[in-house]
């Protein structure tokens, strides 16, 4: 059973926002075990729209579209389809009520584009919204499964975990369960690690093995296909065994999540604190602790101290440090780190001072620094280079720096 | 003329990353007026990939390609075109001698999955990898342009825009020069913006209006197309006098660029610095402000006091106020404004205090906050309410605040 995911929108095709949508969805049926063979962007345009579904017919079972649903002139894609498949568009009350009661609790009247957004398919499935007002739908066609769901991401995320996933999974066949396992891997780059599995990847059948390099990690993504849980987890650790033979010392976790996540979660376990200083890093590392809910038991702040001065007044970083060893030095980052340890009476505190680039910085070139650690047994610094632009520097110092944290907490786990 | 942008790679059917090379080429396109009508996605696998050539060839003059160009069996797009079209592959020299130069630097052999990445069309101009190994390709084949790019964004984005923009725009026919104008607005909602301008939308042709809602920001894109700048210009200027007669009053620019770089230049031009106080932000102002090359000497510093001990330990924040007040109060988010002011020693500060989500903070809802902004003058707070993600609050806020501090500026330049 495959799907193909149609995303419908000119904005797209101008390249004024990413089709964050069908990675989504993407990521969502890859759980499920429905296969992706083909993904297709549209505008608002009624022929084209109709000449992409026509090519997606062809070739997949079920055809999911984002967008095109909404109020205005541009938002196309019930009354494409309903010309295409010749099946009538008719008011869900359900959908038509919670409009009303949208322009009702602001006094407004609805407008007859407005009333649009209630529209489904005589003999379809209709999908609320619960993050807007465009209802979606499902319906079987000649063969295809078709599923209409928003664009805005916000509202099309909600739609279709809600209520899409559900509906595939009821539909799709028992023969085929599938469970994934992620292996995620640092300090060693995809092309390194994929020539130590090379033999693996040569003889995959079932589990399969997918490396994936995203920002500065590199996952493994071990797929298994089969009808019994039980013997597809067994497979699934088999084939985990042969990875660690031959890359184990690189693996630092198993899962879904992203390092920072991990390293929020060994805080919050552990309850121990982390706060910043960063000049390098600009807040990026700030930001990153800050995004997960309860962040404040684990991060209480940090400082960015971007001049020299920032750096003495907010940190207390003493003047001969600047002037003789510089802002770029293994003695700054520590006098640094164990400022905002101070400050912000933190276990520990991660500094970041280097060049950011594009212009070098006291004769360091851009993606030279050094990362600072300030915790209860001391403080150290490690200087780090790295290539790239200006942004990519910064992304990578912070995942650098979380790793540090994140072998000093493994350690002290271990004892 | 017109293209359809073809990205191949399972990661992408996996939903494990956005597919932001095709908007990154879209957007380029944009630019030079060549029309794109479909993005399609495709898997590492032949069959399938020759499927969506096919469909691709029937509908677009130019077929552009990012990724499978690599050195890993998973690479396939130029075994797969060279079958499809006939086409030898033979090895080009200078890729050849830039991979041996790679490989000699780092004392290894270079293996010929690796060799294979120097590989071009019999015929076809070579694009030179100037981030990376892989070369790409541009030739025509019964009527159709083939571009062949990688499929890292770093590698692809440095080729296209240095050479494949290059050879589009002098290959594009000159009876149609196109001419774009962005204008941005503030503090007032797409939907309410299209309602004020409706008889404009109604009845464009030439030139035409895109309106988009992005990051919280509405922009409207006015596009002509003609065979004199001249004119172009004129025609241009006449639509946007149209427009501002509607909507003027929340036209805050005339660019391609996002607020915050107005900000970041405004604050270059003046030599006026900011620094920050962030709570609820946690960080973000302070990564939106330091993204920026040359931003130390508008943004000195900030601090991230997530806790109310990191607010009165870094930002001499008052325990009265965070006693009577409270951290979210109006009180609090003056003081910590001048607080970092004082600390950093900057013109202005800006100060961001509230509830992020996904709980309530002190009583407030998350996306109800205050922001701060002290300067020469005095210090104001403002009050601000916002739904939406944890994520997007923050984002807003960021916005809002970058949004006080220009309306600031621009009065100040108005004296």
């Amino acid at each position: 059973m495959n799907a193909e995911i149609i995303a419908v929108g000119s904005e797209l095709l101008l390249g004024q926002i990413d089709n964050s949508n069908a990675t989504f969805i993407s990521k969502e049926l890859s759980k499920i075990g429905v296969n992706v063979y083909y993904h297709q962007v549209a505008g608002d345009n009624p022929e084209r729209l109709q000449e992409a579904v026509k090519t997606a017919q062809n070739r997949a079972d079920i055809l999911i579209f984002t967008g095109g649903l909404g109020p205005t002139k541009d938002d196309l894609t019930r009354e494409t389809l309903s010309s295409m498949t010749g099946i009538d568009l008719i008011y869900d009350d359900e959908a038509m009520k919670r409009l009303e009661e949208f322009f009702d609790k602001r006094g407004k009247k609805a407008t007859s584009n407005n009333l649009k957004q209630a529209l489904t398919f005589d003999g379809a499935e209709v999908l609320q919204n619960d993050e807007g007002l465009a209802c979606g739908s499902i319906f079987e066609h000649q063969g295809t499964v078709f599923m209409l769901l928003p664009g805005p991401p916000r509202e099309m995320k909600a739609m279709f975990k809600n209520y899409g996933i559900p509906y595939l999974s009821k539909n799709i066949s028992d023969n085929q369960k599938m469970q994934s396992m992620i292996l995620r891997f640092y300090e060693i780059g995809e092309s390194q690690l994929v020539d130590k599995i090379d033999d693996l990847l040569e003889e995959q059948t079932n589990p399969t093995i997918a490396p994936l390099a995203s920002d500065d990690e590199v996952t493994l993504r071990l797929t298994v296909k089969g009808p019994s849980p039980e013997t597809n987890e067994e497979m699934l650790n088999e084939l985990k065994e042969k990875v660690f033979e031959r890359v184990g010392e690189y693996c630092y976790g198993e899962s879904d999540q992203e390092l920072e996540q991990t390293v929020a979660d060994m805080l919050r376990d552990k309850e121990i604190s982390v706060s910043a200083a960063e000049s390098l890093t600009g807040g990026l590392f700030a930001n990153t602790m800050t995004s997960f809910a309860g962040a404040s038991m684990i991060f209480p702040g940090g400082v960015v101290c971007y001049s020299n001065d920032a750096k003495q007044a907010s940190l207390n970083v003493p003047s001969d440090i600047l002037e003789n060893d510089g802002a770029v030095s293994e003695a700054c980052a520590k006098s640094m780190a164990e400022g905002a340890r101070k400050l912000f009476q933190s276990d520990y505190a991660i500094s970041f001072t280097g060049a950011a680039g594009p212009d070098p910085l006291e004769g360091y070139q851009p993606g030279e620094m050094f990362i600072g650690l300030a915790g209860p047994e001391g403080t150290e610094a490690h200087f780090v280079r790295v290539g790239g632009s200006r942004n990519r520097i910064r992304t990578y110092a912070v995942k650098r720096g979380l790793y540090l944290l994140f072998q000093e907490l493994r350690n002290e786990k271990d004892g």
